[in-house]
């Protein structure tokens, strides 16, 4: 499969969608204000903005199928609600501090509103979805694309953090985690769009494959500029490699020196370290990246993140020629082309 | 409004309802056993029994309004999760480390555990619901009120916890909350299974407003019992006056005092207590009873639990004489009944 020549897109293009989805999203919010003890944080959490990626790839995949926007508005709504309530599960469950710059919601408040806000956050994503099902031909398959998001989010979830209480994790079953943690929200995403749209099955299917395929290659490439990245930007270096996080360049990378019976003692020892968890400081990032090097898994990464970014435009491209497809190709093409 | 002659309806009426559900149950269970991280905890908690009083209640509301009561067995199932999800959050958010004599969920494994396996059961309920939805007249119509049952449910947890910080809280304010913390349910588990069996919406509120009264009725008496039954039974007395909770009692006692020119300052300053927050001890507990009965507050709120329970009998004799009205009817008794 060949890569379609990179289309000059404008970010001005996706103007009209993201408008929509900010206007969507403050009206759905004000049916929400009391008690305030639960509102105030999910009001807070959206005012501090965000990319929302996820309901502008559901708009462009109705109309990737020939439906109409408007009709897919209240769901698009939904899945950024969805987004954003793992988001604030996640952040508990990760004991993350800040997000998008600013506290999260377990720290500006407690962790009994972040958990109970979360929760509520599925309630009013249900109700907003229904709002779209209900033009839908088959309304039960958008709630099924909504359910099936939300169990196998978990469970990505689950197996993101139960990975870090093993060491070994084999690269296959990065993939089986992070298809689930990240891809499945956006190809659930692109699912509700496409029922919504009135697509048939062939089509959600290609969109579906289309996001995955993204989401992958995304969250690969998300690990790899967690170390090289930073080198160029001047961000803190090698976060992932300090926090033990299993990715997939310290998976394969771990296979290949089990593999190798003149593996050098460091680098045994360097990866005794990273898994036994929190003993690799500063220093030792860019020993650990000459090891990435070393093995080729730096270049095996990219080599991966090109491979799925061109699998998923293939699969893109079973749809007809249209503004809508274009612009689906033009956001796949901007996750990937972030350098930071 | 006067309460029809109680009927002998034996317990055993309702074991092939009973039987039912735990057979979907554990099939439902079944489909999800990895990653075990997650479901574990799941399959733990269904294991330690519970009297499944909400799908019975989806089941006999299917059959009350003449529909088959297999269709509705999925969405019963879902109406389950959806409950003992509420509990793994609730017991988190309470510190309660016993539940049905069992170790909680995030005592047994820890608060991570707890959060994600309650959200994974709101997909799992979620994908249950839809199963039953298909042969609804108006599948749309099950899942709002499914998601309608889960942001009040959050509401009124958020109530509950919010009204411990203050000291300003009106009798009112409490039926507001126990509407939504512990009606909702009842009434989202009746109003699912008509639903499904195809009731007009005449009869789904009519069973709608019979599950809310019982569910008021039934609270109202946890809290009379909860101080009243302790003297009767050797448990532990006035728990909740301990706790500091914000019960009707205690707040239309509060009214009372206030409104009294000569209320005595032993009261007053006993209320001051209470509000402060676990101030008061055991030792105290006999003279708050002493004060609930000078204020003819236990009296009343056995009135109104009784003026509930007969509303809520009136509500559901809107229906036509059916052997599963007269088995909801029974267990609106049994719940009321129970002195423990």
């Amino acid at each position: 499969m060949t890569t379609a020549a990179p289309m000059a897109i404008s970010p001005e293009a996706y103007a009209p969608y993201q408008h929509d989805v900010e206007q969507a999203l403050r009206s759905a919010l004000d049916e929400f204000r009391e008690p305030t003890w639960l509102y105030d944080p999910v009001h807070y959490l959206f005012d501090g903005g965000g990319k929302r990626v996820r309901p502008v790839l559901t708009l462009l995949a109705c109309e990737a199928v020939g439906g109409d926007r408007a009709a897919a508005l209240p769901a698009a709504i939904a899945v950024e609600l969805l987004h954003n309530f793992t988001l604030v599960h996640d952040d508990i469950m990760d004991s993350s501090e800040k997000r998008r710059g600013r506290d999260t919601v377990h720290v500006k408040w407690d962790t009994n509103v972040a958990i109970l806000s979360g929760d509520v956050m599925m309630g009013m994503a249900l109700r907003l979805l229904m709002r779209s099902a209900q033009h839908a031909p088959r309304p039960l398959d958008v709630i099924d694309a909504f359910s099936t998001g939300l169990i196998e989010v978990c469970d990505g979830q689950a197996l993101d953090l139960a990975f870090m209480e093993r060491r070994d994790v084999t690269p296959e079953e990065y993939f089986a985690m992070i298809e689930r943690k990240t891809a499945r929200l956006l190809e659930m995403s692109v699912a509700i769009g496409a029922n919504v749209g009135g697509a048939t099955n062939g089509r959600v299917e290609s969109l579906r494959t289309f996001a995955r395929d993204i989401g992958i290659a995304f969250q690969l490439q998300d690990d790899v500029l967690d170390i090289i990245g930073s080198e160029q930007f001047g961000k803190m270096p090698g976060g992932d490699i300090l926090e033990g996080k299993r990715t997939w360049l310290m998976l394969e990378c771990t296979r290949r020196v089990q593999e190798r019976t003149d593996a050098s003692e460091q680098h045994r020892q360097l990866l005794d370290a990273f898994y036994a968890g929190a003993t690799l400081t500063k220093t030792d990032v860019p020993v650990v990246l000459a090891m990435l090097h070393e093995y080729n898994v730096i270049t095996d990464a990219t080599a991966l993140v090109e491979r799925y970014t061109n699998d998923a435009f293939a699969h893109l491209h079973a749809l007809p020629s249209t503004p809508a497809r274009d612009l689906l190709e033009g956001l796949g093409r901007q996750l990937m082309e972030r350098r930071s």
